[in-house]
């Protein structure tokens, strides 16, 4: 054979070699963790690896990991990221574990549980079979640097949202982080699922660890998702200003709506736009949480910041007018900062209350769509007749100045159990369709994960999925940073 | 041979088959050119190629395509898409052809200028040894959907947001698009270039040609870049509300920025925030676009869009108290309308008024850093003595709300000049070595193109740049959309 062509095939088998993963060797990637990692920084006993795989938000069943690696920098990062690689063993990255949509249960290895679940083929998995390591980000929970002048700090990924905001309150710093998203949220998990609020844009940029152990930095975005394992993030930081809460309610959501976009429409700019339909304010008036109950019909709730009281006084004055002309009930200003956090209090125990709704036992599905708002009062109401039909109770929170609902499915469960209701999960699947048909998506913000993923293919067609899959492919070709995530694994699409 | 070795060898073959691009064949491609689109869509001639192949903001020397398509629907774009792809020809997607840094400049086919220019490597590459196909997407300008309650316009991507904004003006629709860029910007080649204002995420979804003929939909995002072609974009509009203007001047860049800062820290939201210097200031003076003239020092000029006039005012008083703590000239408020327009006029002629400066045969380079808010009165100090020392005259105008400097470097050119002084180069080139000294980026709002690529490696470093390849490589593998934008050719970084 001639030299040229020597070369040449010894090119091909090299790179028909690259893109497939050596078979798993859990002995060797145990020693190698050993050696690179202090006992105070790998977690092996059982009670850890099964508290690290259970997901408390769903009803996916436990997966607890192999090993749990809890990373001090990102050289730690790099040091699990080479292990997991030259071993082939899947690689999961975790924070608050807060996660909906099974973001980080592992689909192949599920030593413990001996179910399957939704989207994953019964039967195709036997327990155990490949081994999982999880990678901790939440003991890199610092503050690294606050540019006060530049309205940022930079955070390591393991710091939530609320740690962050306790930490300028104690220097007496006055920004904040605004978003409100849930207790526990750590923030490399909310920029990989790009969680929201009514903001878009509060991460600018990030240092990830990619799966060839390389570390970037990305500029202006916070679209990596799952192909890296963020280490470091650049957050915006808002200016701490007086703030108001108010809330009216309304005969029809029809008129919820049309006041909220009257309000957007004239250039009010309020930082949280919420909707609590009638069952929402009834769990909440069987909590006894505010002074005296609520109407129980569907209620906006709203928070406005502006740099002083005069200019909240004439940006209510505009919403009142407005309220007054689409026929909502009079609109109830809080009277100082007491009340605002008496009023917003009805916003975040909403989950907590709903539950009275159902009483002891009770189990609740969260579900996330987002309608384009022209369409979100039409959504509301043909999925209450969804609701009805499944003798399911399902109380709304939307944020509906971006037309994100969320409907919680609540039902009473049994001891132990581990699936949901047929019910559940059909009237889970019904909402979506109906937001689909509706030109709206299947994760308004608590992203795709495992749960989601059968929906993608009708929202975004065949194109947009096999682009997302080269890319994949090209920055994990192995496939173990968090597999099956979002894709499903390729030819299974159909068991769906 | 074993038939299992011989499947393995041809998919062997055929993996290394698929990413080296066919030799360009045009004469092949001009006939499928020909029976693919009518004389009415297929520009041949030179007088039209050469439009095309010059770059009227930056003194690249013209690269006129072999070609110009004039597509008129997706369908068209995947069919030049194929016939490019086929034929081993470079395409480059054009629209209002308003790019600063070459964007879509060939860097290879160049029949009429024998010159190389900076970053592309001297007689390297033959004029005319690689033609291009232009697909222009400037006739695709239609607005497709408005929704109005959803804040969206669906557009074609050859509208400009001049067009759009006449659009909806027409239909006495209370609705604009509100980011100010360059006259005869198309959303295409805005999106293309994350092109900005003080305002983000105005493109909240796509439809894109891959380079595989595929078609995709992006959600909200605007990062597809250079690795499709647009074909449509969801537009997110801002509602008309009445509008202020208001400028003041300061003795120093130091308590401009301390006033702007002290602004946005406390909840005020201006839509617009313009540093203009001294120097620019003579310029406008000089046009005597002002009724009187403005004191020759650094001014900021800002816009309020607000739901009643009463918030415009509480919102002045803020700003009139901030000024006069900072040691500011008296804040100079518009009276009405027809006020508001002539003083935004000082921004808006700023670009053709500081021409006065130099006067006839005036000659523009127009750089485009941007620094950390809190580095901004350093860069534009340090900034000073190095335009002072090259001897050039460089009026700024920085989005100040941003930390985006555009210095305006100025000379008198000579006749049929197609490269710049070496002084102005060496002035751009410190420019941006100073805004990265200060944790700043090459390129605030006006991308990388050709002249800015010598700057990324210092910026992001080699591991962020091979992940970009690795994603170029993934989406055009044969390397023919728009190529050796962004990222230099492999091994000529070297060279820049």
């Amino acid at each position: 054979m001639a030299t040229a062509a020597k070369e040449r095939l010894a090119s091909l088998a090299s790179h028909l070699a690259s893109p497939s993963a050596p078979k798993p060797d859990w002995p060797r990637a145990l020693e190698a963790l050993k050696s690179a990692f202090p006992a105070s920084q790998l977690s092996l006993d059982l009670a850890t690896r099964e508290k690290h795989g259970q997901s408390w938000g769903s009803l996916l069943p436990p997966s607890p990991p192999a090993a749990v690696v809890h990373a001090l920098s990102a050289a730690d990062v790099v040091a699990v990221v080479r292990i997991a690689t030259s071993c082939g063993i899947v690689l999961i990255p975790t924070g608050g574990r807060t996660a909906l949509e099974g973001q980080f249960t592992a689909t192949c290895c599920s030593p413990l549980a001996e179910d399957s679940w939704n989207g994953v083929v019964k039967g195709k998995t036997k327990p155990g079979d490949r081994p999982t390591i999880h990678v901790s980000l939440s003991r890199m929970n610092q503050v690294l640097a606050l540019h006060e002048r530049d309205f940022q700090a930079i955070v390591q990924p393991g710091i939530g949202w609320q740690g962050l905001n306790a930490y300028l309150a104690e220097r007496g710093v006055k920004l904040a982080f605004p978003v409100d998203p849930a207790p526990g949220s750590e923030f490399g998990g909310m920029a990989g699922v790009a969680g929201s609020g009514t903001n878009a844009e509060w991460i600018q940029s990030m240092e990830v660890v990619l799966m060839d152990g390389s570390v970037i930095r990305t500029k202006g975005s916070n679209r990596a998702r799952t192909l890296g394992i963020i280490t470091e993030l650049t957050v915006r930081l808002a200016p701490v200003v007086p703030l108001k809460v108010a809330l009216t309610s309304f005969p029809t959501v029809q008129q919820a709506v049309s006041t909220v976009v009257s309000m957007l429409s004239s250039g009010l700019t309020p930082t949280s736009l919420e909707l609590l339909d009638g069952t929402s304010i009834k769990g909440l008036n069987l909590a006894k949480l505010l002074p005296d109950a609520l109407p129980e019909e569907p209620t906006v709730l709203m928070r406005f910041s502006n740099p002083s009281e005069a200019v909240n006084q004439a940006s209510l004055e505009t919403v009142k007018a407005i309220v007054q002309r689409e026929g909502g009930r009079e609109l109830r200003i809080a009277k100082d900062d007491q009340e605002n956090e008496e009023l917003w209090k009805a916003r975040k125990s909403q989950y907590w209350s709903q539950q009275l709704l159902i009483g002891e036992g009770c189990r609740t599905l969260i579900t996330d769509v987002c309608v384009p708002i022209s369409r979100l009062a039409e959504f509301v109401d043909r999925s209450e007749v969804l609701v009805h039909d499944s003798g399911c109770i399902a109380p709304i929170v939307a944020h509906i100045g971006d037309g994100n609902v969320h409907r919680a499915i609540l039902w009473r469960g049994k001891e132990g159990e581990t699936t949901r209701p047929r019910e559940v999960e059909t009237l889970a699947k019904k909402l979506v369709e109906l937001a689909l048909e509706l030109e709206g998506t299947c994760a308004g913000e608590h992203g795709i994960g495992l749960t989601k993923r059968k929906y993608l293919k009708a929202e975004l067609g065949d194109s947009t999925l096999a682009l997302m899959r080269t890319v994949k492919r090209a920055l994990d070709p192995l496939n173990l940073l968090n597999p099956d995530k979002v894709l499903f694994p390729e030819g299974e699409e159909q068991w769906a």
